[in-house]
């Protein structure tokens, strides 16, 4: 059986795209990372795919009339590519329904919050103001809401007395790489059943 | 030192009372329980006072002109009895800022989801109509908003494949069985400190 072909989005550091192109490398993720789709032509993740030998597609949102122009653009890479499997991670743009309607079930955000709570931008940020004891990360399908659609998979991380914003991000961060590759091998293996806003896995 | 009079506010079962109660007596928790206040005279949570030997403020809304002329009625007689703690535990009405104001920093509440997630009524059925993977249990100061004050301590309960709703109601309530006391115990002996938004323990 062929492997599962990923496209990873990401904008900037690139941590979730290297937990990935790691996991393959040390065969515990059996996907290929057929393509890094960045917005960001600076951004260092674009240099961790060309050591990791991964193709990029780098745009500049900029040099397109709309958002759906770029996204069609990209989703004929995904087409002649045969992506199954979308994973947003740091990537810091709205999906628009051209990419949306034709990858529901097969694209995939990693939050780093416990979702519902402190969606949008700077979830850490959001719960460290908020004061929250428990906190955490989200894989989820990606529908047509803000950090809305049916969940993965959480874990959660807790906020130590004599933490501070920048080493609870770090948790954080380090709870994301571990989890991502995780859930990205239950797709991989067909162990995910999204069934209305139910997932199941196993 | 005498030990830390406590209030707790009930509307129904009083599983969460029961919990402080059994605690009390079996030495776990250093405080005396003052008072049942009950907006229900039919709620099996009055019994399990009568039983535990708790005096009971019962009262019904309805005789009242207002929420202000019934808490004003329950401020006096906290006073009266020197209550340090109010503990809101399954209290089904809204507080008014006559108690609010006066017992501020010392009045908590108990909420079964990992707040801000789930407020308000019901915060179990909603997690489970989410799909969230991982819920749990908020014990909070209250402030003049809904369920929205500081965070003193949360515990995750996770939502498993083979769960109902309501085994994963019965989870959820076992563990607030065991965070409400243990929180009333770091109270009792000045643990908690409470810093703008910030909740300290220990």
């Amino acid at each position: 059986m062929s492997k599962l072909r990923v496209a990873v989005f990401a904008s900037g550091q690139g941590t979730n795209f290297q937990a990935l192109a790691d996991a393959v490398r040390d065969q515990k993720l059996d996907v290929t990372i057929e393509l890094l789709v960045c917005d960001k032509p600076s951004a260092p993740v674009v240099e961790r795919a060309r050591l990791a030998g991964v193709d990029a597609f780098v745009f500049k949102p900029k040099d397109y009339p709309s958002r759906e122009a770029y996204e069609t653009e990209i989703a004929a890479e995904l087409e002649r590519r045969g992506v199954g499997l979308i994973v947003l991670a740091g990537y810091m743009r709205i999906v628009t329904p051209v990419l949306v309607d034709a990858y529901y079930g097969r694209m995939i955000n990693i939050h780093p919050s416990l979702l519902p709570a402190f969606l949008g931008v700077n979830g850490i940020g959001q719960a460290w103001e908020y004061g929250v004891k428990l906190t955490g990360v989200t894989v989820h399908y990606v529908d047509g809401g803000l950090d809305s659609g049916p969940i993965i998979a959480q874990r959660a991380v807790e906020v130590e007395q004599d933490d501070t914003e920048s080493s609870l991000a770090e948790r954080i961060h380090a709870t994301e790489q571990a989890l991502l590759p995780w859930v990205v091998q239950q797709i991989a293996h067909g162990r995910v059943k999204l069934d209305g806003r139910r997932v199941a896995i196993g």
